[in-house]
C-alpha cells in the first residue's frame, strides 16, 4: 500500500476541531460517543481528498451509521467460505485457511451472524457490520469501542463490512485498535489492513479500497527538539555537560531536549533549561532552526534554537540528567575542539551571540486566532513594525 | 507505561548515523544484518539516557549478542507454567490461560526449547533467547529478522529473554514487528509490551523494565506542512481553489501541502506549487511558521510559509487536486470575507507582502555539516553578513 503525503489536502487536518466543538455544543454533540467527540480530528484525517490548500472549511457531515442489511455472501472479500462454515459446524481450518492464526474452531457466533435463508447453496444472510462513521471524503472510521471482543465475531463482521464498503464505493478505512484488543490486530492485517501510526495504548490501522495509489495522509514524521541559549550580563553563557554514557560527556554545550506533547516551542526551551540547570528564564526569540533527516526511526527532526533571558543565576543541576552546568565565556565554548570541527554548532553559537548583541533578528512568537480551527496558535515571525 | 520525552537526551538521536556509516565502511559493517546496517538509528534511539544535551557523541558500542544459556524457568516473567507444558503434551489452554489468543495446541517446539533435565518439578532447561542487540543505554533491540515464526516458539523465547534481560538489569526493550509477523503482536502485548510507533509495514513495540517512569523517547509528534507564496512582477499572487468536497472550495488561497518523507522544507514548497499550478519556482526565504496542537491523530503541526520566486507564469492545474488556480491581486485576496475573519491567514499574507517589498526579513536555508551525524543538514536563519 503506497502512502504518499504529497497529494493530501493540508488544511483538512486543521479545520475540524473548532467547527466540531462549535457544532457539538450547538447540536447536542450529534450523539457522538466520547472517543469521537474528544478525538474528532480523526474524521478530518480520514479518507480521500485530492486537493491541497490552506484555508479550507469542512461542513460537519460525519454521522454515525450502523449497517444491518441483507447481504449476498458471495460478495464478501477474499475467499472465505461462508457455505462451509454454515454447513459444517466446529470445522477446524487447515493451515491453508486464510486465517490460520485463529487456531481451533472458527465459526461465526450465532448472535453475530444469522442465517435467514434455508438455501445452503446461495444463502442470504443478515450480517451485523462493524459500527463505523462515514466522513465527507468517502472514508470510514470504525468505532474502536464497539469492536466485537471475540476473534471470530470480529473477523466475520470485518469481512462483511469491507465487502459492504467496497460495494458502496468507499475509499479509506481507519481502524483504531486499543492495547487490550491486540488479539484483533493479526486478523485485520490478514484482511489487508496495514499499520498507519501507533502510540502507547493503541495502534491505528488503515485499508485503502480503490485500485489506485493510497491518498491517506502519512503518519507523523518529525520529532521536535529545542536548544536554549541563555546569556547573562557578564557575557557568560549557560552550558551543561551531560551524564550520557558516551563521549560527548566531555563537551560543554547548550541545554537541549524534546518538547512535550502539545507543548509550545518556547515553553519547552524554558522548561528544559530550568530542569537541567535550575535557572529561570523568559523567551526572547527563535534565532534559527535545523532540519535533519533519517534520525530516530528513520524519521526527521527539527531543532529550534531559542534565545532566553535569565531571571536567576544560581545553578542547581538535575543530577539524574546531567553531570555539570556552569556559566562559561563564549570564547571558551567555541575554543573546545568539538566546535572547531562542527560547522553547524559553531554557526548556531555565533548566531546566538549576534542576537545577544542586537546584530541579528530572529523570529518572535505571536498568538493569533485562526478561523481554520477556531483556536489560538503561535505564529513565529520577524517582529517588525510593519506587520 | 508512561512515555515522557522531557528527560530524553536529544543528541543521541542525531549522532549515530554518521559514526556508524564511517565505522561500517572501516570495520566491514561489524557483520550487521542489513536491517540494522541501514537503520542503525534504531540503536541511537534505544534505551536509557537521562541527560539532555545537544552535541554528544556516542562510541559505537552496539554489538550483536545471541544468548543461549542455562536458565531457571522459575525466573521467567508472568505466571506461565513451563512445568505444565513440559509434562502435558498437546494440552489446550483454557480461556483463563495467560495466552488464550493462541488458540489450540500451545506447546513450545522442541527445536526451540530443549528440556535437558529429567527433574520435572524444577527443570533446568537450555532456552534459546531472541536474537538482540545491546546498546550503551542498557537497552535491548530485538532483531525482527530472526523472530521465531511460530507463535509458540516466539512466546517461549520472548518470556525467557525478558526474564534474562531483567536479571541483567536491562532497561528499555525495542521490538519491531513486520507486517507479515502480525500474529506475534498480541503475544508481545500480553507479555507487557506497549505500542511505540508504526508506519506501513511495521509496528514498533516497547517494554520498559525498571520500576520507575519510562525514559524511552516518545514517538514522532508532528506533521510538517508548507505554504508557497509566489508573487510576480505585476504584484499578483499565485492562488488556488481546492477541489475538496467542503466549504473552503470558494476561497482563493496559497498552495499548500505536506512535505514528503525526508524532503527539505523548501523543496516541498516548490514541489507543491508545481504540482498544483504548473508554475516553476525557486526558494527565496522562509518568512514565518505556525505551530498548532491537537490536529490530526491528536498530534501537532508545523506549517512553514515559503517565499518563492516564479520562473514561469503559465498555469496548468492538476485537475485531480484542485478546482482552479490563477494570479490574483493582493487586495482581492485579502478582500475575501474569509481573510477578514481570520487573523492568522491575514497576518501571513501581510508578512509575505512585506517580504516581497523588502521590508521584512525571514530565514534563508544554509547547508552545513555537523559532527553530530556527519551529514549535511539545513540551518534556517536570518542571512545577515555578520554570521
Amino acid at each position: 500500500m503506497l502512502i504518499d503525503s504529497h497529494n493530501i489536502c493540508y488544511s483538512r487536518f486543521l479545520n475540524r476541531q473548532g467547527e466540531d466543538k462549535e457544532n457539538n455544543s450547538r447540536n447536542g454533540n450529534f450523539g457522538l460517543p466520547q472517543f469521537l467527540a474528544t478525538n474528532i480530528d480523526m474524521a478530518a484525517a480520514t479518507g480521500f481528498c485530492q486537493s491541497s490548500a490552506f484555508y479550507c472549511q469542512h461542513s460537519p457531515e460525519a454521522a454515525r451509521i450502523t449497517w444491518t442489511k441483507n447481504c449476498n455472501p458471495h460478495g464478501l472479500a477474499r475467499s472465505f467460505s461462508w457455505k462451509l462454515l454454515s454447513s459444517t459446524p466446529n470445522i477446524k481450518l487447515s493451515s491453508s485457511s486464510p486465517m490460520p492464526f485463529l487456531g481451533g474452531n472458527y465459526l461465526p457466533k450465532k448472535e453475530r451472524i444469522q442465517v435467514v435463508s434455508p438455501n445452503i447453496e446461495a444463502p442470504s444472510m443478515t450480517v451485523e457490520f462493524l459500527d463505523a462513521w462515514e466522513d465527507e471524503y468517502d472514508g470510514i472510521i470504525i468505532d474502536p469501542e464497539s469492536l466485537p471482543p471475540s476473534a471470530n465475531a470480529f473477523a466475520s463482521a470485518l469481512q462483511a463490512s469491507l465487502s459492504n464498503w467496497k460495494l458502496k464505493g468507499k475509499k479509506g478505512v481507519w481502524m483504531k485498535i486499543l492495547l487490550e484488543q491486540a488479539e484483533l490486530v493479526p486478523i485485520a492485517i490478514q484482511e489487508g489492513f496495514n499499520y498507519h501510526h501507533a502510540e502507547p495504548g493503541y495502534v491505528m490501522l488503515i485499508y485503502w479500497i480503490p485500485n489506485e495509489p493510497c491518498m491517506l495522509p502519512a503518519s507523523p514524521s518529525h520529532q521536535i527538539g529545542i536548544a536554549g541559549f541563555v546569556i547573562n550580563d557578564k557575557r557568560e553563557v549557560l552550558v551543561v555537560k551531560e551524564k550520557c554514557p558516551c563521549s560527548c560527556s566531555g563537551v560543554w554545550k547548550l541545554p537541549t531536549g524534546y518538547i512535550n506533547k502539545s507543548e509550545e516551542l518556547f515553553s519547552g526551551a524554558i522548561r528544559e533549561v530550568k530542569e537541567e540547570t535550575g535557572v529561570d528564564t523568559i523567551f526572547l526569540e527563535m534565532v534559527a532552526f535545523r532540519h535533519a533527516h533519517l534520525v530516530a526511526f528513520e524519521k526527521s527532526d527539527l531543532l529550534f534554537v531559542c534565545m532566553l533571558k535569565p531571571l536567576s543565576s544560581e545553578i542547581k543541576i538535575d543530577e539524574k540528567e546531567i553531570q555539570a552546568a556552569k556559566w562559561m565565556a563564549i570564547d571558551e565554548i567555541l575554543g573546545q575542539p568539538f566546535y572547531q570541527e562542527d560547522q553547524m554548532s559553531k554557526r548556531v553559537i555565533k548566531i546566538c551571540l549576534e542576537t545577544s548583541e542586537r546584530h541579528y533578528k530572529g523570529f518572535t512568537a505571536h498568538q493569533l486566532i485562526s478561523k481554520l480551527d477556531g483556536k489560538l496558535s503561535y505564529l513565529y515571525c520577524n517582529d517588525t513594525n510593519n506587520v
